[in-house]
């Protein structure tokens, strides 16, 4: 079960490693066949534990195993944790970069464990003084072989030669490794279009921004300052919404002196392929977002499709009317959503169960298909279910329809999605669309929902949610759990608890959907926030305090917390900084 | 006297220009003859002065040059003012590249000129409201032509085409571009070596810093871990001090519990070609870092050459022994003085008076030599006095010896030299050392300084002093003093003052040489500490925390003061960030 040791072919690939830039723009490297793959498996008498990563599952797995039962090896090409939800705020400047990243090194310190973990672990005697911490490998893992148990990784440092490559064994291997952007394979886009997933990105989205504004400057036409000065967002999920956000508040708030003119000619547009945007939020916030975006500087065009990229603009198809129309454009962001790496992709291609391409099918444990002990958390793995809710259709309106009478009234249908989350996690997220569109999925207005009424409620949530959303709260809640099941804390399958969704919509206003905070209000100020079901719906400058706080706390470290607490009061006192570097 | 306008010749050269890295590595764009120069020279009745650079010496022009009597423009392909003090600081995590930096359309508002100027600005009526801003435009200049005192630029940021060129004509031209990192030819220097003259900089070292211990994590053998952790400085002037000061702070105090094998096994070298360090410093200065540099990590190699760069290794060769050694070092920074980058080097080849290759030759108007209307100040500049004092030491002996018995003692000497720093500058900086070296300039030990002696003393004062070194101070001082002079404020030439010298030489110990402190020091407070002439040296935790407040001090803008202080308070209590990115 262990890899061969030694070069494994000196012919087929004369691929050579380099640098991985952290970003879209930089794939992972190749598996070089022609190195020589040291064996770095530790000696151990543990379950040896291989981890993949060093994002949210990764750090939430790491921060919460046990480490007395397992012997733990992390390898990541990223030495650092990144609070990904700050990146558009970073690329302004509301929050500096170092404010936002965490070594993981630090945060697999006895002390950088919550502190629930801590009182277990003191429980069992643990404590920071024989602690027995995870290793960390800084490499990219090149290969994935399941018949082996191993992994083929390759240190990429700019100090390293070609060929230091190492493998190791493993017992379980957890796969966190996250998701690339997906360019649909839309023309241009890998050429012309910025991402933002990683920190070089948002580098790169500001350098592009400023070489835009001062070009611009060069410009006596305002025509032409209007071309230069066009920034297009393609995507109207949460990064693509609170890029726009954050980047039409910097543009009014702190550019607007430094480049009057340009600023005047100066546009953001955000598209989106759906009517709506923040589709899988409340229609509440989709619709205050949409009104506030309209309110301010950024032209939301929904209903179009981006059919090709250029440097210097965007083709876009207006979905209805079947009319092509350009948006000059030298900064692009491309946000629309994301697809499996190339380590997963190749991994996938080598077993039968794996029938998705858009990730890791894995069951409810998060244990891989067709696989006895490789999991997935994160952004590449796809949560399934066994069934779809469709396919157990009758069963479940019979389940359902409490006083048999063939219809299910607004109660009847809340209890079933309460008690069959567990089974349909999808039915879960869905909850709260159920209380809030009763009257939409009651087609004849009947008052209640009949059999056909609920085949196609069925076929909205099958299609609709099947995968959990692609966020830092999923991936650090299946990390937890992955955590809890391999110490045996639990053999309860994955349930997604969704806190709350948020959204940074610009001029200082958010909007939130808060699960958690319900049970923390006092009844009073419950009852005069618009409730909906089990959700709070914040909007407006409230919001924006309860987003900057939530985010505050939701930070790795108490480090990160102050740091990002010192750049707020900084932007406030100072606004943002406007230099290029 | 304009440049002709459209295209030049279309047969010549197909070169083409690309983003500027800003950085040593980047070099300046050549000059594209096929590109049609659009003249964007400013219709107005002021005389038209030009600035080239975003650098100390422009921006001190900027913030005092009378805008009512001149229309001022300044091309830099940098945006932004840079505290070049604070790279070091940087690199290491210290300050957060954002403190430094401080974009120049700020600095060219009335609000940004320092208190002295609006005075005098109020004086003639000028107010925030009506102050004519000077214009400023991001762009690369590519060719000076002196014979039609114009200037062609390009603009090269990445939204940029190819040929978006425009050229600007000049009633009198400020050449403040700096200069760049001398590698005097060594082999591997410009592939291999690292600098640290722009931010962009900062962030190479640091990267292949964290690179190095990362790599070296995966070694299990020590000697393997030392070799990529070892850390070579070339050059012992202040940048190369303080990086090797900063860099062993930071591997012993942050990175020691992060990568505690490795930092055991690494090490700072520091190179010095000459037998001291900071050799331009007073003595004292020189021997106290010397001392602590050695107690702390670093080694200090001095008298030794460095021959040849490579990727892995720095090759040296001992001066004394004239033997080859080895160093190791993935990361090698270079900073042993600086050169005249493409653009003045191709001014300096079209003007015969201009006989110096170390940069363009002004008199004490900052006037270059053989034009009429193009000044220099900052690194570029060569201040040039017209007599060498060795070519007048028979009537400056005459003159000093004012008892006319034909020796000189220490009073007349210091006397002398309190009178000629007009003539003379390299006199000015050397007063110091004639007040402490006295007995060694007295070779026979008489007491009093012979002809001879007096011949040896002026010969020593010329070649090492005759260029003012390339320091912030020099530079700001110098374009302070030409606006004064565009003004009409002063007729008199440009008279170096020397503040002083701080350098942080680790352990959070400085070594400062201070003149102006003296006089806002309380009597007793004088008397306590030892006084050399008219300089105070400072050594050990009281200096640093005057280097701090010295520097916090010379911040541009009130915004950098704080944010620099908002770092510093952050460092001392969480640390330096270990990330990488």
């Amino acid at each position: 079960m262990a890899c061969p040791v030694g070069p494994l072919s000196r012919s087929v690939s004369t691929a050579r490693v380099s640098r991985v830039r952290l970003s879209m723009a930089a794939p992972e490297p190749p598996f070089d066949e022609q190195c020589n793959y040291e064996d770095r498996t530790p000696t151990t008498s543990k379950e040896k534990v291989v981890v993949l990563g060093s994002g949210w599952a990764s750090v939430k797995f790491l921060q919460n195993i046990d480490t007395e039962k397992f012997d733990v090896t992390v390898v990541s090409p990223r030495n650092f944790f990144l609070f990904t939800p700050f990146l558009p705020s970073c690329v302004v400047g509301t929050v500096e970069s170092r404010s936002i990243v965490e070594p993981i090194r630090k945060l697999l310190r006895h002390g950088a464990r919550p502190i629930t973990r801590k009182l277990r672990d003191a429980t069992a005697g643990v404590t920071a003084e024989n602690f027995s911490e995870a290793r960390f490998l800084e490499a990219a893992c090149t290969k994935i072989d399941p018949e082996q148990s191993c992994v083929y990784c390759q240190d990429i440092s700019s100090v390293s030669g070609p060929c230091n490559a190492f493998r190791l064994d493993y017992d379980r291997l957890v796969v966190a490794v996250g998701a690339t952007s997906n360019t649909f394979d839309t023309p241009g886009v890998a050429e012309h279009a910025l991402f933002l997933k990683e920190l070089g990105d948002a580098s790169a989205l500001r350098d592009r921004m400023l070489d835009a504004f001062e070009s611009a400057a060069l410009q006596d036409d305002p025509a032409e300052k209007t071309k230069l000065c066009t920034f297009v967002v393609v995507g109207a999920g949460p990064t693509g919404v609170e890029f726009a956000a954050e980047l039409d508040d910097h543009i009014r708030e702190d550019l607007a002196s430094l480049y009057p003119a340009e600023v005047a000619a100066s546009k953001v547009v955000l598209i989106s392929s759906t009517d709506d945007l923040l589709s899988s939020y409340d229609k509440k916030i989709s619709d205050f977002t949409k009104l506030l975006l309209e309110q301010s500087r950024v032209e939301v065009r929904s209903g179009v499709r981006v059919v090709e990229v250029r440097k210097d603009a965007v083709v876009c198809l207006d979905k209805k009317t079947k009319e092509e129309f350009i948006e000059p454009s030298f900064m692009t962001l491309w946000s629309t959503g994301v697809k499996p790496g190339r380590l997963v992709e190749e991994l996938l291609a080598k077993i039968p169960e794996q029938t998705k391409r858009s990730g890791m099918l894995v069951d409810t444990g998060l244990l891989s298909y067709g696989s006895k002990n490789i999991y997935a958390a994160g952004d590449c793995a796809v949560l399934y279910t066994g069934n779809a809710m469709n396919e157990d259709l009758e069963k479940l309106f019979k389940r359902a329809d409490a006083d048999g009478n063939g219809a299910l009234d607004k109660k009847e249908l809340l209890a079933l999605f309460n008690e069959v989350g567990d089974d349909y996690p999808q039915a879960e997220v869905f909850q709260f669309k159920i209380d809030e569109d009763f009257d939409t999925f009651d087609v004849d207005g009947s008052g209640t929902i009949e059999l056909e009424e609920f085949k196609a409620l069925l076929r909205t949530i099958d299609s609709s949610l099947r995968n959990l959303p692609p966020t830092a709260q999923v991936a650090g809640q299946m990390g937890g759990f992955l955590a809890s099941r391999f110490n045996g804390e639990t053999k309860k399958g994955f349930k997604y608890f969704h806190k709350g969704s948020m959204a940074y919509v610009g001029q200082d206003k958010a909007a939130a959907q808060v699960s958690m905070l319900k049970n923390l209000l006092p009844e009073m100020l419950q009852e005069q926030l618009p409730l909906v079901g089990e959700d709070i719906i914040l909007t407006g400058g409230l919001a924006e305090t309860v987003w900057r706080l939530l985010y505050l706390d939701m930070q790795i470290s108490n480090r990160n917390k102050l740091q990002v607490g010192f750049d707020w009061t900084k932007q406030i006192i100072f606004g943002r900084d406007t230099s290029r570097f």
